[in-house]
């Protein structure tokens, strides 16, 4: 059987067909232009649905059902989406409206989700039963695989992940709380304290690569300075490091998965992100002699979002 | 069908025949002397569940299995406890002893995980299908209940809500790491927030309850005075509020169960602890619009390990 699967972003719409290992057999994309009626933007969806069905040599026959990764959250039982901040959508009944276009069953979950659902099918938890998927981006998002299959919650409000509370009374967050995750393991967080080291280190390798200007420095950035060696960004790297692992030993503590998979923009870091992770976890391990949860770099990229919503449907 | 329950502690054995419905037909108990072999203390909890039945004028042919909640960590695969520190044991052969005696199916697992899950049937949280139960005594210990049964993880060390972090750098822990929730969550954070507190305020009412001597602090004293509205402990118990709340928002916002369970010693202080703590729960909510966990007090009291224990074979 094949699938659809569409990750909808801000920005951008990506559909592409699935079987049911979570190989893409064709995939395509059209801008998401968010500022029209989500009446407009769903007939645009259905369109793009179907031409990647004929671009894959299938018909719509041999597709089980169409699932779709949103920016926000979503109630997966009555196929509303009550909120998704990104797209300024506010209780759009998308199931109803995916149906009057293309009479198959539409499943809906949280982009981040349906990423960490995908790895645990296709990437590098596959075969695992329970998984828990970080993306560290702008953002920290969340997908918790639990008995094989993604789990939001009971209100579809769970895998905030990023807004775990960390550190009561620490950094203030967007959310309104203070010492949220997300202030500690985004690359917003590792952007926001090479900003106050360089103030006290102008000499840091820091401000030479952003050309003097502070505004101008990137989790990239600092990471390669911290590679390099440069004291200050190896300062602010520790830092991120060990708010990331605090955030990993509550996960470990509380939900004890198999794997816990790292991914976004600053999981690009690779090997030097994930030992020095490895390194800052072991310690803080509370049953020291028995397994915990493997932590490992996630492998399906930016098509994450297109495999894990087509198997919402398996 | 009928189910035995062991509650199986540091101190005591308790043990009962139960029924679907999570109603207790006989129970009773026999002191854990822990010092002897395990097989000594295995060989007397089947005794009692002999007797148990006896009681309960049922036959051994009526039950379906035993269950079994131990205070530490269990595979519950291989029916092996790997630790339990409060009995000294390590690496014990449970199921495998325990079917020398009787010749029934024997599930294990922690005792929080099996309290909490005594609840969702048959205690407060009932006809749930996701919960978290969460003990405040001289520690804080979880129970999670996912999809209508208990959740203890990948390698069974998971459901340590008391562990995870919420203060990172604050309050040392017995576990190694700093600001684990338990430390300030626990009846013994309160003493300890206490004998601090009445250093500075001799005045305190608290004072006046331990007899002069902070050494007789005890909890229940504590939330006592704040009722009455002693200063003191009203900050004590406010500071002890915040935390609580602090833990409780990031299990709604990785797990987001239909209910939160408090019980334990604190969980005595009733409507007080409950109201305070829905009150300070509110503001830090992610979601303000959408619903999410409800906060309730734990019913089964004494009860519930039996109970959970026995509805494992369920």
């Amino acid at each position: 059987m094949l699938y659809i699967g569409v990750d909808l972003g801000g920005t951008g719409i990506k559909v592409g067909v699935v079987n049911e290992k979570g190989e893409i057999l064709s995939k395509g994309s059209t801008p998401t232009r968010k500022e029209r009626p989500y009446q407009e933007v769903i007939a645009d969806i259905a369109g793009l649905c179907r031409r990647m069905v004929k671009q894959a040599g299938v018909r719509m026959e041999d597709i089980a059902s169409i699932g779709v990764g949103v920016p926000g959250i979503c109630n997966s039982k009555t196929g509303v989406i009550p909120f998704c901040t990104n797209l300024g959508w506010h209780e759009v009944p998308f199931v109803a409206e995916m149906r009057r276009h293309i009479d198959l069953p539409v499943h809906v979950d949280n982009d981040a989700t349906v990423a960490g659902f995908a790895e645990s099918i296709a990437g590098v938890s596959a075969g695992t039963e329970s998984s828990v998927f970080i993306t560290l981006g702008t953002g920290v998002g969340g997908g918790i695989v639990i008995h094989g299959r993604p789990y939001s919650g009971a209100h579809g409000v769970g895998s905030e992940i990023g807004h775990m509370i960390i550190a009561m009374d620490g950094e203030p967050c967007t959310c309104g709380n203070y010492g949220c995750f997300e202030r500690y393991a985004s690359a917003t967080a590792i952007i926001r304290e090479a900003k106050k080291a360089v103030a006290e280190h102008p000499e840091s390798q820091i401000m030479v690569r952003c050309g003097g200007n502070p505004e101008k420095i990137n989790a990239k950035i600092v990471i390669d300075c911290a590679k390099e060696g440069d004291p200050t960004a190896k300062q602010v790297f520790d830092f991120y490091i060990k708010g990331l692992a605090h955030g990993i030993i509550s996960i470990i503590n509380v939900l004890d998965p198999e794997v816990i998979v790292l991914g976004g923009g600053v999981s690009m870091a690779g090997d030097f992100l994930l030992d020095a992770v490895r390194r800052a976890v072991e310690p803080l391990v509370f049953y020291k002699t028995m397994p915990h949860a493997a932590i490992e770099l996630a492998r399906l990229g930016a098509d994450a979002g297109i495999i894990g919503a087509a198997l919402l449907g398996k």
